[in-house]
């Protein structure tokens, strides 16, 4: 590369030589080779960045405020801070998503980014870090074990609450499905064997629920997200730091971003501890494991559609073999199913990063942020896929829902508190075993009058508690 | 067995002897030879057993009152509910921990104990089930589906209360030892090298701020455990139950076992979704993750005597091998962190079992059932163990903590603020190579006069945030 | 306790009095008083038990060929060592099977078991340990750290060849069912939507081929047992051993144990590493997998009786609702999921453990031990119930079975060699909205001739390849 | 898009527009909008697609050999496929690398790439299926089902044979290593706490083994990858296969590829088993754990400069602060440490999708693929950097080390055959006490002379096995 593509940068390594058009310097550029694992650069997760230019706007601003950096260089901090997260910039984040060094390698390719547009407005040359340093002024009274786990929280904060967006739009879709099949019977099953009568709409509403739980979960985690250590510098005792900065750079931030952070009371435990990242992800776990549960009563629900369950058909959205001509497949559910299991396998990979933690710092932060970054973001397009090209346009095979119901043994259960547990086993034995009816059998036995049993087996009646006829009399 | 030690029941599937003493039946003798699994009966969770005890006695209260069954019967359930809450039957609560069957087998040796102590108190024989019959009145109006998830539920919350007691006696033992070390210097370190100063006392503190947290974590996963689906009966539409059941037996539930328990608004939901008790696994994953990284560091903190860290002491509680005489070795972390390897492993095998769950019902509650109070049992022990054995009986080298402190070379970060980050940088790298002191090559470098630099590192000043001398003067 | 009833012993903490008629001592003692975890004793595993008593009885041959102990002493500790073997003294492995101190604690209680029982012969007291003592004679030329993990290996080994032996007869009573079912012709599936035909005994017989394969896998698993690490000591130095020990006792240990052991070439690598259990931990795990995707179908197939796929009946062994009468639950299966999502668990706590094993040694071995002897002796009682309780008594739904077949429109695919792909499609499609035959459709539509057709989609043609009539013509 | 820019093609669900420049059609424009998850496509695993290619020009060669696809068909689709093999249109592998439909996108994109690229050499425009069709010729004799699976496998084996070259690289740098510090003498570490003393090219030989081993396993499981299971088609019965076909691709795919693959014995098993992904994932997360391990150790090694263990130094590779000036971190084990506990979490997700194949077939291949490839791949750069960045350049801190020995108490172990366990024991305590040598203590009591305690405790002679002076004389 000739000296005319390039500029020298130093560090205590010694001189490189970075590419003269890079905004990002010599740290990044050593980052850059010592982690080739992914492929995949930090600005893939642009929630993160824009999070670290708020933080280091913050810090800057409140570093004024106590007359710390001078006004001509917040001045220029600030203005690269705006136009990052405007997301000019965000082709200039290259370190890799799977990195060592506990972050320090995205905070020195943040601080190194500002400073050079910081620079050109300022009117000097990339790399001239003798008038600005990505160290020293744009890093002023932080470290990257403050700046980077502040910067991961705003990130999940905001992935958070577009992913309980996307969980509003499925739940919107169950309710209205809920609403739409509220008078389809059918009969309810427990350990895939027959049980007793309910309705289609009872069946959609549940997963409504569901979704609305763990709505609620996440922003209980979100709410962990908002206590941030700034201000606790490298190990949480603020070395380096003005008494006055923990407060004044968390009401910056809370200005800057919108989110109601403040500052954790004990910024030591705040900086090696990563326990609400752990939490967050057992919350994303549990939404995923309830999603596949969800997906897997789909597809069981579809499956057919001459051999299987056949309640219910889903939208085709594609063929569904290379094969087998006419076949359609419940491709959409299976993809949020496989979602989830990657998201629990995350899951595994932050516990054990968590646990890894050493000390006054967890240096494993970055695995811990990939896996949730991945977590939230593909979840939150799951939930986006499964309600538009899924549920949306599910319907309902209703003759046959209905066909199985007025068919089935498990009306019997309906009788228990009539002629008792014994004899209604008989009954469901001799039912299964003849083929025919329990309607048919009752009457047969003179169990009970043609009456009584319209009466107690109809089978809109079954879906909801009721007076009874009779009591305890054995 | 000849006819005098045995009774003959009877069921679906035929007639069985059932050994005369036992006051279990048919049911659980199947359930014996069906599930011979780990050898290790339901009993084993005594919280369990008398939460099926109390919700038998809140339903037949509610039955009562809604003249549903005889007051009678109903005296004689109340009292054999009563007993094997004062726990004279625990040893009749036979079925396997792991069993197929969603907890129906336990549910039933419930119904079946019950019956039988009642008959007994009725003045007839074991079996007599024409009088009282284990699936008529005891469980009238009931179904495993709520049954069994609503005692779990019980059995849980008082399990996670004793849970925070032994967190709260291991947290009064961290901030004791935070107060006994509150001025012993020593250097923090990040990513396990040197960083800069703190106190002992900042770090033991660290661990109780964790365990704080933690349980404020825990009480809520606690709320979740007080929606209970009692009422539900086999799928949550409530079938043979009469419409005020569910209100009543909740009330009933509320009385007798002092939980702020209420219903669940949609029992359909509540009857097939397990999401409380994964998210309640997921707390106490973070529990363990939090205890296995604390125990991590002690484990550190107190390698030696000669060639490890050498801070810290744990108390001597056993010879630490067969082979090397005079070892000592740091067991009761040891076992704590084992614990947590476990409690994470429970994690996985609660989350599989979720999502397998399909349609009306969870099958697989019973493992799910039996790693959460494995987990919840096991790090109750494992924080009594390392409070007692451990915390309380560490002491500090304090002068060996003091004197890498002053031979420390991260004191060289307090000088950033006068010097800047590459001078600062040159410094340590000198001081790594002479193997001279930080304070002596300022000196001899006339970088700072004596007086500010014993200003700046004074090694106690370092561990709190302090005015600065300088601005931003690059 | 009066000194009638206890005996004094001495460790380097200082005096205890230990209960006159126990067969442990002091060690044993401290033991029980740090874990007080999980209450189930490591006697909880036979297997174990055996082994430490082979490995020791191994050392003292040993040794006394080497004249490094009296042949006095040998004879009185290979005599406790056989009667430990006999399972006389098993009520005496008191040590919890979670604790700290990796394994010193088990050894130290076989070293003092094996003492006392020898001084009993010797004729002297218990606790005469300046004639005969646990750490001497009994311990010499061994370490926790060889004979521990080398019992673990000896136990495992056993454990692995009666899961093998279970599973055989599992395979057996699949490979029983493929061959009765070798004619009932089925819809085969894909992602739950009807496929193809086959059948019901090509299905049967994959479950027989995978218990094969993981039979395999299981046995090579096997051989990575048979490298143990005596001679190793401490670290694996071999410290206090002489120069032919390693060699003596290994060729001792394949005598009494009959198992093909050798000595590791590295033994300080086989003394830290612990590999070869994280593979046996993989296949289970694999074996866990399969056999849970076993009862996932069977439990699908027997779905039902009528809203289910109702295609096979698994036989009844328990009433299956304490609510509804006549429901049968396929509880075997179940069981055996849920033993399977143990399993899973089982293996991340294990990885956990694995991981965390520092230098010279991993003191985690205990909850590794506990984790693999759950893994394989709960999975072995599962393929045992699963083969006599279940797959044994399956029947099939002949007619319902064929009724599927001939009315299915995936037979279309045998069309596409035919009529080509697209045309394919349409059919499929057609008879989908009509309800209509493939078969009446072709023919209305002139496509094929019905003797043509007839041949093509003879159902029980289309279970294997066979010659095409037509070749490649678009 | 204006018809000039694009061409109409046509599936079951109607009429789309595709982009005319596009080599792929309907099928995978539907998919790339059905499955809009990561935004990775599957073109970043390049190894599939040359896998895909390959398999699809081993069936188009079987299929000419039978007289199944015309010789000019052949010829351009084999063509297609060495084009795709040389790199040329990876880029129009578009579909996303988590999606739904068992695979059935992935193959249609290679069916639709391929048939687009064989009609340009026939002179045809894109989309004239007429032609040749993706689901005729293209894909004559096969199915997702089987050529999806066969694909993974190839690019599976390739995978692995890369990360065994890459263990290879790492192995040879831990074996200089080895060698260089053979006489290096430090203390071993049992716990964590002082035990023996051994070389450091003892310690730095066991990392040589464990890669060395785990090479070992990983070439068993790649060849589980070459039992393949072309010519099952949709669930393993072959429907529209020749008898020989499965023969004659076997053999075609043999020869293409260079992989000793082999047709599976049973089909219907091998179409819905991924047994030999679960063992491969099984293998991968053993190599992941030793490797953490391996990290762990040369992080405590490293501790330092002044307050850790101090024992090695590894490269400094970056500055490693972005606030603490001169602080070197131990980044490259950190990345690998992350790369490891990715690769844990990856084998539970593949747990998960294993488990939940049902029936025919594993809907869920793609999340195996992509997890496995990852793991794969990010296991690979690990151990090339881990060996590159850091091994090769670790040095020793000799005086240190030597110093620790001379002053340890663990030499204690080696008096034990001579002076008993009780009586090392006391020495130990009083050493530890008075911090006296124990060398000095022996002969202060006139235990040994110095002539046999010189002998004794030699440092040199303790690292390994050694006559014995003295036998059992209690």
């Amino acid at each position: 590369m000739s000296s005319l593509s390039t500029r020298i940068e130093h560090d205590l390594l010694g001189d490189r030589a970075v590419p003269a058009a890079a905004y990002y310097g010599i740290h990044t550029l050593r980052a850059i080779e010592n982690f080739p694992i992914t492929g995949i650069p930090v600005s893939s997760y642009p929630d993160l960045i824009e999070a670290l230019a708020i933080v280091k706007q913050a810090a800057v601003k409140a570093n004024q405020s106590l007359g710390l950096v001078s006004d001509e260089h917040a001045y220029a901090i600030t203005l690269a801070c705006e136009k990052i997260r405007q997301g000019q910039f965000h082709a200039h984040f290259v370190v890799d998503v799977i990195q060592g060094g506990a972050g320090t390698s995205t905070n020195m390719n943040a601080n190194e980014v500002i400073t050079n547009i910081a620079l050109e407005h300022l009117g000097h040359a990339r790399g001239s870090y003798e008038i600005l340093h990505p160290n020293e002024q744009v890093n002023f009274s932080q470290s990257t074990n403050d700046v980077y786990p502040t910067a991961l929280r705003i990130a999940a904060y905001k992935g958070i609450f577009r992913l309980i967006d996307a969980m509003e739009i499925l739940k919107v879709a169950f309710n209205k499905k809920a609403l739409e099949f509220k008078d389809v019977l059918k009969m309810g099953r427990t350990q895939l064997q027959d049980a007793v009568p309910m309705t289609l709409g009872q069946e959609f509403s549940t997963y409504a629920v569901m979704m609305g739980e763990d709505q609620e979960r996440l922003r209980e985690a979100a709410r962990l997200m908002c206590e941030v250590n700034l201000g606790a510098t490298a190990i949480g005792t603020g070395i380096n730091t003005h008494p006055d900065y923990a407060g004044r750079v968390c009401q910056a931030l809370l200005e800057i971003s919108g989110i109601p952070v403040t500052t954790s009371p004990n910024l030591i435990e705040a900086t090696q501890d990563v326990g609400s990242f752990v939490q967050l992800s057992g919350v994303l776990k549990r939404v995923a494991v309830k999603l596949s549960k969800i997906c897997n009563d789909l597809r069981l629900l579809s499956s057919g559609p001459r051999a299987g369950f056949g309640e219910i058909n889903l939208p085709a959205v594609q063929a569904g073999s290379s094969i087998m001509p006419g076949k359609v497949n419940p491709v959409i559910p299976e993809v949020v199913n496989q979602i989830a299991f990657e998201v629990i396998g995350n899951d595994v990979t932050i516990s054990f990063a968590a646990e890894a933690g050493q000390l006054q710092l967890n240096a494993f932060e970055p695995i811990i942020a990939h896996s949730l970054f991945k977590s939230v973001a593909h979840l939150t397009k799951g939930c986006l896929v499964l309600a538009e090209r899924c549920v949306d346009g599910i319907t309902a095979n209703h003759q046959r829902l209905r066909d199985i119901v007025e068919n089935s043994i498990g009306i019997v259960t309906a009788l228990n508190p009539y002629i008792g547990y014994s004899a209604s086993t008989e009954l469901a034995q001799e039912a299964l075993l003849t083929g025919k009816s329990v309607y048919k059998l009752v009457l047969e036995k003179k169990l009970l009058t043609a009456a009584e049993l319209t009466e107690i087996l109809q089978p809109d009646r079954l879906t909801a508690p009721r007076q009874m006829l009779v009591a305890d009399t054995p």
